[in-house]
């Protein structure tokens, strides 16, 4: 006994030496090749020598996937939230120490090439559809890209790369998201989603991911909160609000006209998808923002102030200018606020005879095909207002519920997630990058309006009144650029533009410490 | 018998000498006062002392008319085209100078001011309506101010002045036109007109306009030819074709917005009326023409290119100007084209976000409160299409029509009526102040499409095709102002610009002989 006790002792203590002196990489490959003492198998022998797992077992690819992704996936089959009898008998003998190791190693493995072929065809479009666009308007279902990046790769720990991943793994997860035998995601999110979709619509989202290209996954926003996520992931009941009735509805994506007219709309609705970097329009936004971020489902959504009713509600008086606008105005005060036109390389929004307004409104126009002109109450038009609740709104209050349900996506800094060249994942929701003073959403009860019908991405609703006014509070008291009506006196500034006690501009203190707008 | 005939010569030698010694206004004086040696009585025995008529015996106030209108009404009240037994009995014996003569001194007496009072309440406005819109969607009829003139003094000999007039004269007037016991008019057109008319409208127009300030008479346009013009009364027949059946009726005319959108709105109403001389659209204005001109019923009329349906048809693709044109792109074409832009003070069309041009637009938007978004084949839009005939079209054949039809109002020299500061009355249809060679109504069939639907004023539809497409070959085959694309060579321009077989421009000499657009 005292033997065994002994020798055990040493061969832990042989291992501890092993481990100390390799390379966090040789330890992680050890573990992968040759398992643990405790009893933990090689992950190669079921995921493969080099990670790529197993198409006719189901073992998915592991390598290239987020590290913390990975060491997610194994605590939670280690603690049950992820149901698998074989993975949780392997997972639930790894150390903290180990699950780190093993995961980071197959971070850093290149994933090897997909071997399946690309579906054609109709199975080809339904997938690709899904994932560019979801189906906002019968299902209010967000596109996959939305989460797991627009190449597929996945972001950070939460949205795992899908590319090039195993089709029979994708789609066992997808029927296990969707039956409810898998539900280790956070805010209820990938079960919300996969509920809605169909047997087909599965296997064809998981023919085209498994033969996409894989890569590195993008980085994850800045420092979620973990103990605040791993508490909504259990409190969250999945309950995304089922969407207003809708009176109109834009005409199909594919029923754009021919010619000169279908060019320009075409052109409209990729600056509208990606105003910060698209050529026509970068050089007059000043911030990672797109009008999509604001406008979902590329201004299609009701009550997400879609195009449409826009369209046909103006030309219209504005008080916020004290005059009368037209369409391209209004576009323009887009640009000067929400997507900060003042610090853009030109300065200023669009002129109202150039390329990116011409295809924005020829965008709206074609998006409210058959609505009637003058319309002002078409029904989804803007954010359905939310009532106020007797506890008003705090943004101590809603500074947890940022980090339980936004975080995850915006970052602990709001920040958002932007990849090379400004592609824009998850839009920044204040500091320089974000909107500006001047914009609609730094009104406390625009912004409560905004979370409440379409926060969490795909599942608005799911937030309670107070959550979403509390949340609402939290983002909009934080710095972020300039109001570009500024006239160099914080207070002048704020009396003049900010009388409303939706805007905390000029009177109360930032993260910082100093008073919001103070910029100095 | 010798002496009564040496008696009678005497008298006649006695009056001949006075007639020949007096001045053309005593002769006149001396006929009004005292009738003439053939039984003719002193016109103002009935008519006043001041030719102010009797409102009781519903006798006209005659002073201060147009001399052309009075000279003509005598010659058809002696040839009994015009039905008076009184008045036939003393016209028979003027002579054709007595009634110069008469006519030219009553014209130059000032008329007495009306002693009638202004109408109130629903009748005034029922009379104002009438005289300053008609009432053109609901039975085509135009506005009474649209010939009378907009201060209703008249113009000319075919349109007499109505302020001022005794009520009971204008009432029994427009009956008699109604019922057929008066056609005098030419082409008909007042014969149209009241034919729509109700007693209680008669009664309302009457009193209104027996209380307005009478005053002098827009001089006519340029020599009509009387010849042509008398065969056209007696051949025309009233016959007004019926408009096509609408598909959308603009918001009423009193329906306007309140609040700074109506102010605009209202603004984009004027403008579109006066164009040429609105304080806000007159710098952009090289010619006398208003958008009204060729947009019947301040752009509300289907079949005169109404501005509802050009509203939800843009933005759209021009073949003319080859790119996506949106409705203040098209705005300003017109500006450049029709409206002659270069030849104006600033030489531009207005700026795409200058206030002409949001004016106009929200004017448009207005009028199309309703319309489908998108809807290009709104019943009424633009000009209905006018098929060839066999004879193709022929300006010298035209020429005909012109001066039967047109010249009326138009002016044998096309220069149309245009009163103090601009105000037109009729519009130009060639020359200085015309449309230039870039405008659509330059091409014969978009003029023959116009003028088959629209013209004569208020009875479109009366010309034969035939007579459409020559008149318009006519109109078009004049000199106007230049095409603002002129590149300085006229072939070049032709070429490229004016490939079409429906444009003369640089292919026939105009009756300068010159080639058409050849301004060296």
């Amino acid at each position: 006994m005292k033997r065994a006790f002994l020798a055990g002792a040493l061969v832990s203590l042989i291992f501890a030496m092993q481990a100390g002196a390799a390379s966090p990489e040789d330890a992680g490959r050890r573990i992968a090749e040759q398992g643990t003492r405790h009893g933990v198998a090689p992950c190669a022998s079921c995921h493969g020598p080099d990670g790529g797992g197993n198409a006719g077992a189901g073992y998915p690819r592991i390598a290239g996937l987020d590290a913390g992704y990975l060491a997610k996936q194994l605590r939670d089959l280690a603690s049950g939230r992820r149901d698998s009898a074989v993975m949780h008998a392997m997972a639930m003998h790894l150390s903290d120490g180990e699950i780190a190791t093993v995961a980071g190693y197959y971070a850093g493995l290149p994933p090897p090439s997909p071997s399946a072929a690309p579906p054609e065809g109709s199975v080809a479009q339904t997938a690709s559809g899904l994932i560019a666009w979801g189906d906002w308007s019968q299902r209010r279902l967000p596109a996959c890209a939305g989460c797991h990046g627009p190449d597929g790769n996945g972001v950070g720990a939460y949205f795992p790369g899908l590319a090039g991943q195993q089709a029979s793994y994708l789609e066992a997860q997808l029927k296990a998201w969707r039956d409810g035998r898998r539900a280790n995601d956070p805010l209820g999110l990938m079960r919300t989603v996969a509920a809605q979709l169909s047997d087909a619509e599965i296997q064809a989202l998981a023919a085209y991911y498994a033969a996409l290209p894989p890569g590195r996954a993008t980085p994850a926003p800045k420092a979620p909160d973990q103990a605040l996520i791993a508490k909504a992931e259990k409190a969250s009941a999945v309950s995304a609000s089922k969407p207003a009735p809708i009176g109109f509805r834009p005409p199909a994506r594919d029923a754009m006209p021919s010619g000169p007219l279908g060019e320009l709309v075409k052109k409209g609705q990729a600056i509208f998808l990606e105003t910060n970097r698209h050529p026509a329009s970068a050089e007059y936004v000043g911030n990672r923002l797109a009008c999509v971020h604001c406008h979902l489902d590329a201004g299609r959504l009701a009550g997400a102030a879609p195009l449409w009713a826009a369209w046909v509600a103006y030309p219209a008086y504005r008080s916020k200018t004290e005059r009368v606008e037209g369409f391209a105005d209004r576009l323009q005060g887009c640009f000067a606020y929400s997507l900060n036109a003042e610090g853009s390389s030109t300065g200023a929004p669009p002129p109202s005879d150039s390329e990116p307004i011409r295809a924005l409104a020829a965008y709206g126009f074609w998006l409210a095909q058959g609505a009637p002109t003058g319309e002002t109450r078409l029904p989804g038009r803007g954010y359905a207002p939310l009532k106020e609740t007797s506890r008003g709104f705090d943004p101590k209050r809603g500074e947890q519920v940022y980090a339980a349900r936004c975080a995850l996506c915006h970052g602990s800094d709001g920040a958002g997630v932007v990849r090379a060249k400004g592609q824009v994942v998850f839009p920044p929701l204040w500091g320089p990058e974000s909107y500006n003073w001047g914009a609609g959403m730094h009104a406390i009860d625009t912004a409560a309006a905004f979370i409440k019908a379409n926060m969490p991405f795909g599942i608005g609703g799911a937030l309670t009144d107070q959550e979403a006014w509390d949340v609402a509070a939290f983002v909009d008291a934080h710095q972020r650029p300039q109001d570009p009506r500024f006239n160099g006196d914080l207070q002048e500034t704020a009396e003049r533009f900010h009388a409303s006690r939706f805007s905390l501009y000029g009177k109360v203190d930032g993260p910082d410490g100093r008073l919001l707008g103070d910029m100095d």
